[in-house]
């Protein structure tokens, strides 16, 4: 199957294929606020519904949150390799909404780039991988090895859903390959897979200092200030350089092999994170290159802080309480149980004698590292060599999937990250948005995967 | 003129009181938020109507930002001392209003006490001292001193309006006396005059890492967290005993003189803040007891954090930006100016190379501390004692009423505070509330104040 052909097949459907891109991120799916719950739903069954029209078995797997869209085709026989492809529906939430340029759930076209949450991560992904399987049905008449599919609804939170059904549903995932589509390529013309990504633990605290908000100045050398108790507990985990100091917070961590260091380029321009996103400087972890730091380094991050008023003007109070939400992207070998446990014993020993707090942990996850030589990495590189006329780089990704690793308990796949993502997509930000030249090389990348799966190459 | 018919006046009128008294809290009239300017000038202006309408010469002095309401009646003559009474008709802002029992602006009475956004602070202590100067002239025929109000719109902001026509106005403001009804007794039943109130100085930073907000996977490890440097930061601020760490921070602060040791009682029931406020342990600086500290040592407190996203459920980001806004409480001889000046320095000296700063003042104002010998003291002093039927006590106030350093410096007045304000009204936050028997208990101090006030005891 050349990719002329694939291309033809792109251009003659590209009206269809924009039209239900759009219609598919109209839906607010946002998993983490349950408000959401009801347009999760109809997305999925919408999502179904496309999927089955395509020409799979289809089937929603109902999870204690939101459902799972499944479907599956293994007509290709047991000769043929089976291909798990994992996608997920779910958007992240769209705040500060005032800096979005439109609509998050109108997307707007500019310049050949979609505007909207989930444009990329990971509606746009999933959109060029379905519609590599509805040009392969066209195209060969019949798919050309034996693919599943498992689109969630709850990766930007926890999947906590698709993971408490994973045991029961483990022989409709089993496969010799899992696809995961909703990474990034390096540069826009530079190729890559990748290899690994981090793991993740989420937690929130709230310090509580009294029963109500104070007077600033009744109470003000009186009461203990929940801000200030936050301010100094979180400040003692890292030092200035902004090295972890939770004690044994990096005592799992390998450190990378020589062939490892080999194999991932960390040299970045110094001026592409000040063009991307004005930074100026890099603030990560002192000695380490910024890609290395991202890539193969545990984080601490205060990802949220609210604590009394921020709005307009002023107001001369000490909140009754402070809040944190923070989390740490974790490498392999990491236990995430143990990373959480970590943390709060030590903010709860450093917690001040008449403030009370609040501990709540949000999802989490292990790293994944697949291997360099398996069939689907070679497959995914030579697709990308095919229609990038280039090398294919080998990359680690800083993000986290949290449930690949579930996932890969269960089945024992070889794994493969691959996308069309780049940096400046803003996913989990304001103005997230996706290329139409992206979706149409991504849609490419794909097909090529599948069938170079088939023979094994 | 005796106490019993005060209070058959009082009585008489108690309906009209409680009514209008719910008319002026209705009015939301914020001076933090500049959307309620039309609410303010509504205020205002009922305000100005009433006070007229009390038998008083009345005049509404407009500032560059809200307007002041004035009132003379001066026909008591020169052989009689002028008395000025200051006080202020706009309200703190009501968030988080989700914690209110009643719409703030929507007063209810429950067990006596009034609940609204005002009710003590300042209106209702307003609200007594209008309804003594009602019953002066309605059992003494005409006031028997000369009288002058100041009632600004500014006071829970920065008193910028008023502060900034002072000047112009300081003939309107002579006076031999002033008198602030704007603070607390110790207990429900133990009077007090206040003979000082702490200064103060309100700032903002915004710190700034990155162009918009990051994905804390692909950028954590890489992007400088503004939160993480607002922590880190803010944390250099204070010794973990809640001492001040900025340099010369208390460089200008006098220690009592042993006559000043002799004359405040700081002692305090171990368990009157539990049961006020849910503060069992004492959380300011060590080495001073709590009134101690709240009355006689200046303060830095963050009155409002923010940063990233902490709302419902979880947002994997690295923000863009994070806020704190924070004040001191000072005391006399230290000087607003010179505090601003040495915490910004401080903080930008801090500033982790790459993280950019924003850097706000709001209002600020000297401590102010009166004399325990000043005729309008003792007459003060005395009416509550004739009310409460036991001595008063003199005490200080941790809060602050900054424009009245600056009153004082145009018209060099006596001045003594006075109140019926209790610190379990919840001023400054939600369920704020006042008690009918202490709006008349106010009343009946304030008549008797004036009266003392003109035979000179």
């Amino acid at each position: 199957m050349n990719l002329y052909s694939l291309d033809a097949w792109f251009e003659k459907e590209r009206k269809n294929i924009v039209e239900d891109y759009f219609t598919f991120l109209r839906f607010s799916s946002i998993s983490a606020d349950p408000s959401f719950k009801k347009e999760m739903n109809n997305c999925a069954n919408w999502l179904l519904d496309y999927v089955k029209k395509i020409g799979m078995q289809v089937e929603l797997l109902p999870t204690p949150t939101v459902p799972v869209v499944y479907a599956q085709d293994l007509t290709a026989g047991k000769d043929k390799p089976t291909l798990l492809i994992y996608g997920h529906y779910d958007v992240q939430p769209t705040d500060p909404l005032e800096e979005w340029e439109n609509d998050p759930f109108d997307p707007k076209e500019k310049d050949g780039e979609i505007y909207a949450r989930g444009a990329q991560d990971n509606k746009g992904q999933l959109w060029y991988s379905l519609q590599a399987i509805r040009a392969l049905y066209a195209l060969l008449g019949k798919l050309p090895v034996n693919v599943r599919l498992c689109i969630e609804g709850e990766e930007e939170y926890s999947s906590s859903g698709l993971i408490s059904i994973l045991p029961q549903i483990k022989e409709k995932l089993k496969a010799d390959g899992l696809l995961v589509p909703d990474v990034d390529i390096v540069h826009k013309d530079v190729p890559a897979i990748t290899l690994g990504t981090r793991g993740i633990v989420a937690m929130e605290i709230e310090l509580i200092g009294s029963s109500t908000d104070l007077h600033s100045g009744l109470y003000g050398g009186i009461a203990f200030n929940p801000n200030r108790s936050l301010i100094q507990m979180l400040s003692q985990c890292w030092e200035e350089s902004g090295k972890v100091l939770i004690p044994h917070f990096y005592d799992d961590v390998l450190p990378l092999t020589e062939e490892e260091k080999k194999q991932f380029d960390f040299t970045l321009d110094p001026k592409y994170y000040e063009k991307q996103v004005g930074i100026s400087v890099f603030g990560g972890e002192k000695g380490y290159q910024p890609l290395e730091a991202s890539w193969t380094r545990p984080t601490f991050e205060v990802n949220g802080i609210g604590g009394g008023y921020f709005g307009k003007g002023f107001k001369t109070i000490i909140p009754a309480k402070a809040i944190a939400k923070f989390s740490c992207r974790l490498v392999p070998n990491q236990d995430p149980k143990r990373i959480v446990s970590l943390i709060r014993d030590f903010l709860e020993k450093n917690l001040p004698n008449g403030i009370k707090m609040g501990f709540k942990e949000y999802g989490q996850g292990r790293a994944v590292r697949g291997s360099l030589t398996s069939t689907i990495a070679k497959s995914a590189s030579l697709a990308y060599q095919e229609v990038f006329g280039k090398p294919c780089k080998k990359i680690l990704s800083g993000g986290s999937v949290p449930v690949i690793a579930d996932i890969l308990k269960e089945i024992q796949a070889e794994v493969v990250m691959m996308g069309m993502g780049l940096n400046s997509d803003n996913i989990h930000a304001p103005n997230e948005h996706f290329g139409l030249d992206r979706l149409k090389k991504g849609f490419l990348v794909m097909a090529k995967t599948v069938e170079n799966f088939g023979i094994g190459k």
